[in-house]
C-alpha cells in the first residue's frame, strides 16, 4: 500500500490526499511533525534528501518527493492528466507557476501567520510575499475570467495544485473576496466527485 | 518556426536553447531585455502573464511559459524524457526541486552579483540564499556520488534543467570545487552530442 509521509495542514500534502481520494486509491498516512524537526531526521532524509513533506513511499525503499511530481505520477494515465501533448504541457506550466510564483508566497505567509505563529518576527518578509502572492492571484483571476478550469476547460491536477493553497489563502491574510473568478472556481472544485477537505 | 522570447544570459532560457540544439529543431531567438522592463510590457504579458522570460511561441498566438514546462513539452516523445512512468515521475521530481530549491537561490544570487550588479544592496539576502543554494548543491552532490545522471542513469531534461544554473554558479560566488561529483557531471554534460554553451 502507498504510504504518504505528511504534515496534515500542508497544502502540498493535501494535494496528494485529494487526488488519491478522487482516484479511489487506498493509502496509509504517516504524520511527520515539521515543527518538531521530524522532516530533518537522518531517517526522513533517506526518503527525501531535501527534508520536506510530502514524501510518497511507492513500495518499500522506493520514494518520490516534490508534491507536484507526486500528483503527476499518480495522475499519469488517468483523466486528471491530459493525454494530449499540448494540454499536458499547459498542465506542467501551471504546476511550475504554482511552485515558483504562488506557493513560496501564499503558502509561506499562511505558515508564518496561522501555523508557526511567527507573524511578528516575519513582518517585513510578509509584506514582500503578500505583494508577490497577490500578483499570482491576479494571474489566476485573469485566467479564470475566461475559463472554468486551468487547462482544457476541465478539472486536472493543475487545478488541484493551485487549489491547495489558494482556498486557504485567507489564513495568510489574503483577501479572496477581491477575486470573484477564483472564488467561483474554488466552488466548482469543492463540488467535484470524491472531494475532500484539507481537514479531512 | 518556433520563437523563443529570451534573455540570453538567463539559465532558464539557456535550458531551452540547449535542448532545441540537441533535438536539432530550428527556432528564432527574440531578445527581451529584462533589465529594461521588456518582460513587463502589455505585449509581453499577453505571451506570459507572469512577466518573465522565457516564453515559447509555438505558432502565432500559441504561447507556453515556465522554462521547465517548455523543456518538458519539447522533450515529450523523445529520448530526453523517459517513456517509463516511474522514470518520468523522477524527472518531474528533479525539475520541481530545481525550480523550488535551486533556482530561487543559485540563479538569484548570480543575477544580483553578476548581471544586475546589486550585490551590495542585497548583501543580507545573499547570505541567506547562499546557505539555501549550498544545501541544494549538497543534495545534488549526494545523488551524483551514486549515479552519473539524475534519472535512469542517462542524460534527460532533469540534467539539462539542473545544469543550466549549476555550471555558472560561480558567478554567484558558489564554490563548485567543493563538489567533485557535480563537476564530473558538468563535464559529462559538456561532452553530450550537440552541446551548446550558455554564451553561444
Amino acid at each position: 500500500m502507498l504510504k504518504l509521509y505528511e504534515y496534515a495542514s500542508s497544502g502540498n500534502c493535501y494535494k496528494i490526499r485529494l487526488l488519491l481520494n478522487q482516484l479511489e486509491i487506498a493509502y496509509q498516512r504517516i504524520p511527520i511533525d515539521i515543527l518538531k524537526g521530524e522532516s530533518r531526521t537522518a531517517e526522513f532524509l533517506t526518503m527525501n534528501p531535501v527534508g520536506k513533506t510530502p514524501a510518497l513511499e511507492i513500495q518499500p525503499g522506493q520514494y518520490l518527493f516534490e508534491s507536484n511530481a507526486i500528483i503527476y505520477y499518480l495522475a499519469d494515465g488517468t483523466d486528471f492528466l491530459p493525454a494530449d501533448r499540448w494540454e499536458r504541457a499547459q498542465v506542467m506550466q501551471w504546476l511550475f507557476f504554482e511552485q515558483y510564483s504562488h506557493e513560496p508566497n501564499i503558502a509561506t505567509v499562511r505558515f508564518w501567520i496561522s501555523i508557526a505563529n511567527i507573524a511578528e518576527q516575519k513582518r517585513e518578509a510578509i509584506v514582500q510575499k503578500q505583494e508577490l502572492g497577490y500578483a499570482a492571484l491576479r494571474v489566476m483571476e485573469q485566467h479564470l475570467e475566461r475559463s472554468d478550469y486551468f487547462v482544457g476547460n476541465r478539472y486536472t491536477i493543475a487545478d488541484i495544485a493551485l487549489y491547495a493553497y489558494t482556498h486557504v489563502a485567507e489564513e495568510g491574510n489574503f483577501e479572496l473576496s477581491k477575486f470573484p473568478a477564483i472564488l467561483a472556481w474554488c466552488d466548482r472544485i469543492a463540488h467535484q466527485p470524491n472531494y475532500l477537505t484539507i481537514l479531512a
